[in-house]
This record gives structure tokens, sequence and C-alpha cells, in this order.
């Protein structure tokens, strides 16, 4: 069986975007865990957490995170776990902040960045890097991959009707 | 044995830049294969490529780009396997243009993005994604991760000496 | 006869954008034929879509799409048909990763990109390509930029309108 | 036999850039006539160049500036050939300004624009669009499709000579 | 008596905006005549406008224009009288493209470019530069830089009607 | 006992986003005077106040301003107390002006400058800055810090439901 | 006879782009002045030589600055003058800064903004103001106009000639 | 006396940015100690020394980091000192990744953010936080400023002899 994934938030605020992810690792039948915790208002915890991570079997980390998103980053430094860094929109700067907040990390620590927003993606990144020791979960991500096509086929067919309307 | 490596550059000019994502592999004692490809000029060689991969035994594929970096978001198409994308630095847009072309993937299909020439942590990423089921590869990044931080000690010393002559 | 207009979109969620683009192709007299289809999600589909196209008939492609707009550049890495590519607004970034992502391709592949959301120079720019060969049609051009000066004196007529209320 | 080009630019220290385009439209066979021509500085002849290049032959224009470049733009307000529009990078914003001012075209006039100095794929996109109507063309621009794979096949080997010395 | 202003602008749908600069000049007690009048539709008449502006007794143009905002610069290719231009907000960049096409001129022709949307500083400006033939225009901008100072107090009212709620 | 914070604002209409400033200075126990005042519309009356801010016993001037937002640089040349900045979100390019107006200040004249609308951390950094004089304002900021993580864990509790409806 | 123009520069240092601007104000036959004056080092001094300008002949103002360049607007804020702002390129930035401070002025106290480094244009935009109460400097920028015209026409010969060792 | 100043630097490679803030806060009279620690290298001593800096004697914290540059906000994570941040230039981003990440902290945690390299700046900032508790160096600062005022008018010189060449 997999890995379990943990989830970490700078804030249950985000859980709006985050839903996304939630539903896809529950689609993708991965086990999950999810946490608040603050790079800057909680950093011992975040430390915690991401040191002990990978003894608690937890074989991905995801964490999300707007403005100077330093959560990802912050998991990083103390964990060789891959980590998925989600920058999300909000602010002035409307996310381009966060976004290179995780995507710059320096040398000896990346962070796997994924779209502003991207909360589906990262469940789907966590699932191809857990497939790799867990054939089921292969066989689950080539179905998802063979539906997305079929959903634009249906998309398709919308477009259609719609053009058929304006000749 | 951790699975192999696929790294797949649109041109060999950007050897220089990808020089350290290769060194480190080697150095995490990884086994890889490199390509030039081009999502532009071989597509069908790169949409092989992608198809084939996971069945002839890689376990991650890294693609860098410049430009309209499309490369990444190609393979990842064809593929379930994790794909890691690195925006090369060049032409008047310094980079931006590719991070951008590379991290903003629509959900359904995701490319875990490192920094603008973010070679290394490329290799890092990949071999952090394959250590979950390699436990020997798991312990070289553990050493990897101490040497960082006897890193930073010697650079310390060397602030010092300097600082000593300043005063 | 003027040849026919491929207009491919990656959903059919760009539809109240693109409608202004169908317009004016049916306003131009010319015949188009619409497909929802994705660079990432059905690549295969858009790699046989765009090697099939010139054969089929048609004489230009309009490709649009949005995020890391990829699709125009896949489209336009299988024929030698001229490409036009329309980024989508949308997401944090706003549209300008779509017009990263589509204008920047690498020397060999060109892609004819419009504005952000340019749906009707889309068309318009067809319309002039395909007019090389199509009398009529560039009399339509003609007529159609003769108008365009016209509804300016409508619009001046409108400014004095509100001005005299001002004064 | 193919239309003829026209190339404007806005000055001639843009020739190290538009070096490019001149010999691509000469690999690609095409007959074409280039002049420098500044939207501000001669706004009346380049009001006349473009009235007057679908009756003397031309079948496309190429408009290269830089900075505030309205040069495509203003050609295009005068012509309904097309207008392929080349941002030339340089001063303190390399090239973005002058992209933003070459492809933000309002409704009714579009330009049809190519990277920042993307010279080469100005010729290209000139030659796609002359095709239609000229077979021997479209065949020369199918073998530079197939040259351009040819070439990746070379740059492979070239990176795997430099592979072999690294391992 | 202080020369009248020609106010052009691109379409009467910024008039919204632009109803500021018009209020502000009856303020200034400033004469004025406003069109509409487009660089890409109408580039005959904004040429002939431009030509003709100082011999009717135009001192100064101001022109407003959105997008790849080539307006303001057009007009300054045609006349020596100095040209306010005013990027207005609006598609997906906002008025950043705007403001990149009007300020961004080559040497040789100036544009005197205020802020996005800045419709009452161009009228401003326009009063600053006639005021240097016409006293009694001088006497109303120092009459309104006073005010600017009066109302400042106001609003320092207001705030600490604010503030007293607060504490 | 602290010295006082004086507060300056560009406009009066900046409340809502600085109520959150003057709110976290009454939290902290820390007396203030808030005043607006503009650097371009009351220059000499900013001056004054930047001028007499020591002696009248302030210990920290916050200023915060939107667009070209001179205030704070304008305070900081006048005076040696500490001038924390707070770039205003508004207008075309929604507070990026502003904060390259506030942060990019020449060597001699520094401003402190927090996020684009950050008005409570400009009121803790004032709180920082006048605890090293105070003990209990130093006891003040240390259960404020120990409530931020208190917060976290009501926030992680609140995900911890939101997910239980999910799964 | 036309107006002095005062040029006032935040250093020497700008010297450099600036010599483009003192060049063309001699080639107009306007009489300047020139002095280094910094918005935060001397405020006091800036204030003195905005507030006596226009007594002491000056009919415009011409202001450089880098950075967040505030000089350009604190000199505005304390005369009716008109006001030209030079953003001068530097810093890592490369003078996006240095535009946005300069031109995002609020409502009440425009600054007419040429290009960044656009020293010359800055002299240019100042013999137009002038030119309004000055016949023969209209003149002289009449026959300005036509020598950009010539130069094109030269700088096309040299194109020509490059273009016949290409074929 | 006044409290010391904790200089932390990510990389030893930034000294030739940093040497200016040493210099400053040695004219300054500050006693230092400067050190290289990584927010992500070495978090746990990057976390005791924000932890221990207080009692240690230090009353301020200079943090100068570049790319991701998360050390100024994981240092204010752990201490209510006054945390000032340096963002370094450098990589494909030139600093703005490092100037977003440092200056949009979130509410709760500020992080006091001074010009990109500017490094100076942040001593002097510095040195007039705690001047709030030390009257000669709030002497020594005055006589500073007062040194900026008498630099100024030496560049004035220079400037008056280049354009006496000039003339």
């Amino acid at each position: 069986m997999a890995k379990r994934v943990l989830v970490v938030m700078g804030s249950d605020s985000d859980f709006p975007v985050m839903e996304a992810c939630f539903r896809m690792l529950q689609d993708m039948g991965l086990s999950y865990e999810a946490i608040v915790c603050s790079a800057h208002r909680t950093p011992d915890a975040a430390a915690d957490l991401a040191k002990t991570a990978q003894e608690k079997g937890f074989g991905v980390v995801i964490a999300a995170a707007g403005l100077a998103a330093h959560l990802p980053g912050v998991i990083a430094a103390y964990t060789i776990l891959p980590v998925i860094g989600v920058p999300i929109r909000g602010g002035a700067l409307n996310g381009q902040d966060a976004l290179y907040s995780i995507v710059q990390m320096p040398a000896g620590i990346p962070v796997a960045t994924v779209a502003i927003d991207g909360a589906a993606n990262a469940a789907i990144l966590a699932a191809q890097i857990l497939a790799g020791a867990d054939d089921s979960l292969a066989e689950r991500l080539k179905n998802y991959k063979d539906n997305l096509a079929a959903a634009v086929a249906a998309r398709n067919e919308r477009l259609q009707n719609k053009l058929s309307e304006l000749r």
C-alpha cells in the first residue's frame, strides 16, 4: 500500500482552494493527514512536523501558502521527503509573490512547485510520486488520464452545440 | 535498486546549466540517460520518449527548456511518471517566460517545477522521489543534507576572516 | 474560394471569449471548423489534428489557450500551416502566462500571436492570410476596414453629446 | 510564384537582429525588399509604404521595432495585408515594452506577433502565409521542418559526447 | 488668452475616465475641443488632426488610449506641440501595456506621460504648459494648489473623527 | 513608558486599511497620534511634521501611501527617527508602484517597508522598535506571539471539522 | 526670448545619461541651469529651488532620478511650472521602480514623464513647452523634426548597403 | 551604550554587497556580530540564533538573503526583536524574488525591508532603531545626515565642472 500524504497549510482560510487537493487525494485512494501550521506563527511545530514526517510513514508532503510563502521551503529544510509547494493566490500581488517564494529555492533544498492555486495538481503529483512503489495507484493514475481525454470529448460536444446556435 | 532517471533537454546548448544536474545524479549514485529532444522540432520523438519511459524502467523524468518551454508539459501529457521541469534562463525575458510556461500547467497534468536554472535541485528532487523505494538512496540524501550544514560552517569561517580584515 | 479555418480550443469554457472569433469568421464569409482539443489531455488527438489539417483543406489554424498555453505551439510543431495563437485571460496571472507561453516560441516554429483575449483579431488575421488567394475576401476586408472608420464617426458623435451635457 | 515580402525596420541598427530574417527569407527562396522607416520620424512615408504595399505586389509585411514599438500597428492601420511584428530587445525594459506595444492591438487591426528578437520566425511565418498559394514554397517549408528534426539528432550526439566526458 | 486644448480619445468608451480631464479643463477656464480618433481605425484623420492642430490655435494636445496605445505617439509624430499621453486602464494587462506604449517613445518624439487613468493630471499639466503665457491661468493654478492643501485639512478632520470612534 | 508613535497617511480614504494598524497600536498599549498629510499637496506640513517629530516625543513614524508613494521617503528625509512605510494597494498597478516607491530608497535614507496593505505589521514593527527601551511592551509582544501560535491551533481545529465533512 | 530651463539631478553620476539632455537644450538654443539636488539628502534645498524657480525666470523644470525617484514629484509639489521627469535606469529593477515612482503621481500634482533614460526627449519636450511663446524656437523644433526624417534616409542607405552584401 | 547588532547572511558570497553594511555599522560606532546561517541548510542553527539573540544583548537583527529569501522571515518567527531584511540581487529574477519573499510577510510577523542590495541602509536603520535609547548614537546619525547634504554640494561642483566643458 502507498505511503500516506501529509498536507500542511498556513491557514484554514485556504480550504476552499485546497479542497480540490483533498478530493483528488481521496479519488486516488490515498490516505492523508492535513494540519494547519505556520512557518512564522508556529515555527517549532512546523519543524517538528517536518522532522518526524518520514518516520510517521508519510511519503510526500504537500505545503500550501500565500504571500511570502515560506512554509514549503521551511518544511523542505527539515526532511528528505519530496515536498510539493502550492502557491496560494491572494493579496495585492495575486500569488506572484507566493510563486517566487516557493519556486526560487537555493541549490540543495528543492520544492516541487505547481501552479498558483494548483491544488488538484499537487495531489496528482503526490500520487505520481507514490505510484512508483504501488502498482494499483499507477493503475488509478492511468484511468484518471484516460478520463481526462474522455472529458475533452464531452466538452467538444458542448462546443458543437454552442456553435450550431451561432451559425 | 532505484529506478533510472530520464533527462530530456531542448538543446545541448543548455549543457552548461544542466551539468550540475548530471553531477548531482552521479553523486546520488543514480543511473540516468539524457537526450536532446524538442517539443517543437521533434514532437513525435518527444511523445515516444514519454510514452515508453515507464516501461523502459525510468522512474522520473527531468525536462529542461527555455523560452516558451513546452517540453516538460508535453512529456507530462504522455506519462504518469513524475515530471520535473527546469526553466532555463535565456532570451529577453530571462527565464520568466520559461517559468510561467512550465509551472502554470492546467488541472490534471502537473509538472514539478524547480527554480530557474535549478539544475542541481532537479536532481535532488528526483533522488527524493526515488528514495521512497530505496533506503540506501535515502541514506545518501541524509548525508548530503548533513554536508550542506557542514558547508555553512566553512562559509562562516570565511566570513569571519573577511570581517577581521574589515574591523 | 478561400480555404477553411480550423479553430482549436483547450476547453469549451473559453467559448464566451472565442465567440467574437466565430462571429468575425462568419462575417468574413469564411468556412470554419472548431474543436475542443488539449495539448495535455488529448495530445495524440492534437497531433493528429495538426498533421492532417493541410490535407483536409484548412489554410490556417487558430489555437486558443490559457495558463501554460502549449496548444498553439504544439499544433505548430506538426504543420506548416500558419498557426494563430490567442492567449486566454484567466488564472492568477491574468493571461500574462498564456501570452509568454504562446509568443516566445523558439526559432523554427513560429506562432502568430494576437492580444490576450484577441479573438476577433485572430479571425481577421486568418482572413488577411487567406485573402492573398481570394479577391472577394480581400474586398470584404477592405469594406470591414472602411466600416471601422465609420464606427469612429459614430463614437465621436456620442462623445460630443456627452460633452455638451458636461459644459 | 509567391508574392514578395516587405520588411520595414525602425532603424538600421536593428540589422544584427534582423539579419536572421533576411537569411531565412533567402533560404526560403522568397523575394523581399527592406526599408528603414519610422512611425514617428517619417510617419507619412510609413503610411505611403503601407497603403501601396499590396498594389506593388507584396503579400506580407514584416515590421520590426523596439521600445514603444508603434511601427507594426501603424503599418497595419493602412493595409489589409497580414503584418508580422517583431519586438526588438533593447532599452531598460529589455523588449517587454515592444512586445506589449505590438501584440496588444485593439479589435479590428491585428498584428501577427512573434517572439522578442524572433527575426527568423518572422520570415518562416511569412513563408507559411505565402505558401498557401505556392506549392514549391510549401515544399521548402516541409524540408526545413525535416531539417530541424535532423539538427536535433546532431545536437543529441554532441550531448552524448559531453556526457561521456562527465561520467 | 490661453491657447486651446485638443483632446483626442481612441473611443468614447473612455469618457468615464476622461470626464475628470474635461471638468478640470473647465475649472481652469480653458477652452478645449475633444474628438474620437483612432491611430489604427482612422489613421489619416489622426494625422490630419495632428498636422493642423497648431495652425488651428491649439497649444497642447491630450491623447488618451488603452492597450497598445499608439495614439499619443502617432499624434506627436505630426506636430511640434507638446503632447500629453494618458494611458487608459483596461484589458488583461490593466494599463501596464498602455503605459509602456506611451512613455517609452524613442529619442526625438517625446510624449509627456501621466499616470494610468491620470485624466485630471493631464488637464492640470496642460494648464501648467499654457500658463507660461497667461498670467491669470497661472493665478488659477496657484489657487488650485492652495485648495489642494485645504482639502487635506478636511480629510484630516474626517480621520480624527474616525479615530475618536476607534479609541 | 514607551515613546509615542506618529502615523502619517496620504488620505483618510486609506483608513479602512490602516484601521488594523491603529487597533494593533492600541492592543500593544502604545500611545499614537495620526494625521493626514501629503508629500505633494502639503509638502511644507509634511516637512514640519517630520522635523519636529523627535522633539515632540515620538519614537517611530509610520507613513502609509499609495501610487507614487513618496510620503514615507519624504518624512525620512527630515528625521533620524525610524520610518516605517506601508505601501497601500490601489490604482491600476495594485500597489506594486507604491511598494517600489517606498522600498527602493537610495543609500543614506532608509524606509522600513512592510507588505502592501501591511497595516497591522507596521504597528507590530513599531512596537518591536520601542520595546527595546520598554520591558512591559516587550512582554506584551511576547504574549502576542504566543497568541499567534494559539490561534493556529484554533484554525487547525476548524480545518479538521471541514475535512471530516469531506471524507 | 524663451524662458530658461532648470535641470535638477539627484546625483552627478547621472551625467552620462543626462548629457544628451544638455546637448539638446543647447541645440535648441535654450538657456539652462543645472544643479545636483536630492529629495532625500537635501530636501530643504529642493523645496527652495522649486519654490523660487518661477520668479527666477525658469519656465520648465526637468528632474532626473533613479530608484525610488521622488525628486520630480517633490519639485512638482512646490511649483506650478510644468515638471518633466526622467526615470534613470539603474539598480536591480533597472529603472522600472523609477518609472513607477515618477509617473504614478496622485491627482493634483502631475509630472510629465518621458522614457527611462529619455534625456534627449526631456529637452525636446521642454522646448515644445517653451515654443508656445517663442516663434523662433518653434522654427528650430520644425527644423529638428525635418532632420529626423532626413536621418532616416541615411539609415536606409546603410541598410541597403548591408543587404547588398547579404544577398 | 547601544545594544549590539546581529547580522545573519545566507552565504559569505554576499559579503561584497554586505560590506557596506559592516562599514556603516562601524562608522556608527555600533558593535556587531555577523554569522553565515541558512534558513534551509542549517534551520536549527537559524532558529537557535533567533531565539537567543535578545538575551545575548542584541537589539536588532539584520538578515540578508537572495532568491526565495526565507532567512529574514524565519528569524522573525523566533524573536520579538526588530528584524531588518536585505533582499540580495542575483539569479534570473535579479532580486525581485528576494524582495517579494522578504517584504510580503503575513500579519503578525513583520520584517523591516530595505531596498534590493540596500546593505548600507540596513545599518542606518539599525542605528535609528537603537538610537532611541542612546543619545550619542542619535548625535552620530544627525552628523551623518548633515554629511549627506554636504556630499551633495560636492557632487554639484563636479556637475558644474562637467557642464562648463560641455557649453
